[in-house]
C-alpha cells in the first residue's frame, strides 16, 4: 500500500516544532532506533518495507503501512532512508528537582544545535545520567535530527524544559558545576556523585544569570597546558569529557 | 560590487569533492573561522560585508569582493550566512610516519560524517594532537561542513590520507590503540605519550584488517558498569573521552 500524499505531508510537517507540539508526537527512522523506541513510547503509525516487517509477528502499533523502499524515501527526512519510520507519542514527565539531590544530572543552557542535543542525550545514556534539565530556549528534543542522534538514548534519558535559574535556586547545599576558562582543573577536584552539571550555548556559553548560581567552576585542561590557544571544545565534546571524569572518580571510590 | 552568477556557481561547486580536488581549494565561512585561517593558508578569494572589511587595513588575499549581506547569503552554504566567506588553497603535507614514534597521533578508519571529522579535528587541536592519519575512504577534510566544524583547528592539525594497514605495519614497537567492547578498562591502563589511537567508522567500527594490527585494545567504561545497555558512543565523543584520558595521565606524570 502506497503512502497517501496527505500522509507524506503530515510526516514532513513534523519537522516543525509547532506541529510536533500540537500533535504531541515525534518521528523516528531506521531499524535500530525504531526498534529501541517501540517498547518505550506508544507508536501511532509505522511505515516499513516488507523485509523489515517480516521480522516481527506482532507490533504494538496503532496503524502499520507496508511500503516500498521508494515510497519510504518519499516520506523520509533522511538522506539515506532506512527500511522503517515511525511516529511516536511524546512522553510527559513530571519535573522533580529532588532527583538532583541523589543523582548526577545535566542542565543545558540554550544549546541550539539539534545534533549536539541528540549526542548529549546519547552520552548521558552511556554515563548513566537519567535526567537533563533544559532552559526553555534549548532546541526541541523532538526535532527529528535530535531524535536520530540520540541513537535510542531518548528511551532512557528524561528531558525537562524549565527555567534554570529557578531550578538552581530551589536546590539546597547541592553542587552545581559548570565549565569555564577560569575554572579549576577538574582533575584536581573531588567530584560528587550527585548534583548538576551545567553546559552552555554553542556560541555564548553559560548565561550570566545561571553563571552566578554555579558554585563549582571547572576547567577542562588542554594539552600541553602552557600552550597559547584560540581553540575551544564543542559543547557535546565538553559534556562527554566532564561526565567521563565524574564517572571515573565515582567508579574508583 | 555584486558577486557574479559564475562566481556564485563556482563557490557552490566546492560542495563537491571532485571540484575541490581539481581546484585544490576549500571554502570557509564566518569571521572566527576565516580570521583564524587567513594567517595559515593562501587565500585566493574573499567576499565580505563592508562592516567586516572595515576591521582590516590589509588582507593577504588575491582577490577581495565587498558585498551586501544579501549577496553573501546567495553565495553562502550556511543556513545563517556570516559576514565573510573565503576560498583557501589546500595545503600539501608530507606524510611521515615517524611522528608517531615521538608524539600521540590519531588514525580514522572510514569516518563518514563530515561533522564528526571536523569535531575530531577541533578536539585534536585542544588536546595537542598534531597529526591525524585517515583511511582513503574517510570523508574529505575539505568538505565545507568539516571545515566549519573544525572551528579553526584545521589551521594547526595536519591530516594525511593513507592506507592504515600499511601505515601501522611500517611502525616498530609502537603502541597502537583502539576502543572495543572487549577491550581493557582504559582507566586501569598506563597510556603512552606517543603512538596511534585508531577510531572506526560510525556504523561498523574499526575494520577487520586494522583491528588485527592493534596491540592495545581499550574500553571506555560506561556507568554504572554492571548495567545491561544497548547504547554506544558517537565516534567524536569516544575520541574525546579517550584523548582526554591520555592527556590526563601524561599531565599527572
Amino acid at each position: 500500500m502506497a503512502l497517501s500524499k496527505n500522509r507524506i505531508k503530515y510526516i514532513h510537517s513534523l519537522e516543525l516544532k509547532k506541529n510536533r507540539k500540537t500533535e504531541k508526537v515525534f518521528l523516528a527512522e531506521g531499524p535500530k532506533l525504531v526498534g529501541d523506541l517501540l517498547g518505550h513510547f506508544p507508536c501511532r503509525f509505522l511505515a516499513a518495507t516488507p523485509e523489515w516487517l517480516s521480522q516481527y509477528s506482532q507490533l504494538p502499533v496503532e496503524e502499520i503501512s507496508e511500503v516500498s523502499a521508494e515510497d519510504l524515501s518519499r516520506a523520509s527526512l533522511l538522506k539515506t532512508p532506512q527500511q522503517v519510520l515511525a511516529i511516536f507519542e511524546q512522553p510527559e514527565y513530571e519535573t522533580d528537582a529532588s532527583v538532583i539531590n541523589h543523582s548526577l544530572c545535566l542542565a543545558l543552557d540554550d544549546v541550539q544545535d539539534p545534533g549536539n542535543l541528540g549526542t548529549i542525550i546519547r552520552l548521558a545514556d552511556w554515563f548513566g545520567i537519567e535526567h537533563i534539565f533544559c532552559s526553555p530556549n534549548t532546541v526541541d528534543v523532538y526535532n527529528p535530527k535530535t531524535i536520530q542522534a540520540t541513537m535510542g538514548g531518548i528511551a532512557r534519558v528524561k528531558l525537562h524544559y524549565t527555567p534554570l535559574p529557578d531550578l538552581i535556586r530551589s536546590l539546597t547545599d547541592i553542587p552545581v558545576y559548570g565549565t569555564f576558562l577560569d575554572g579549576k582543573n577538574m582533575y584536581a577536584q573531588q567530584l560528587s556523585s550527585n548534583g548538576l552539571i551545567v553546559m552552555g550555548n554553542e556560541g555564548n556559553g553559560i548565561g550570566k544569570e545561571v553563571e552566578q548560581l554555579i558554585n563549582r567552576k571547572l576547567y577542562i585542561p588542554n594539552y600541553p597546558a602552557e600552550r597559547e590557544t584560540s581553540e575551544s571544545l564543542n559543547v557535546a565534546i565538553a559534556t562527554a569529557v566532564v561526565c567521563a571524569e565524574f564517572r571515573r572518580q565515582a567508579a574508583s571510590l
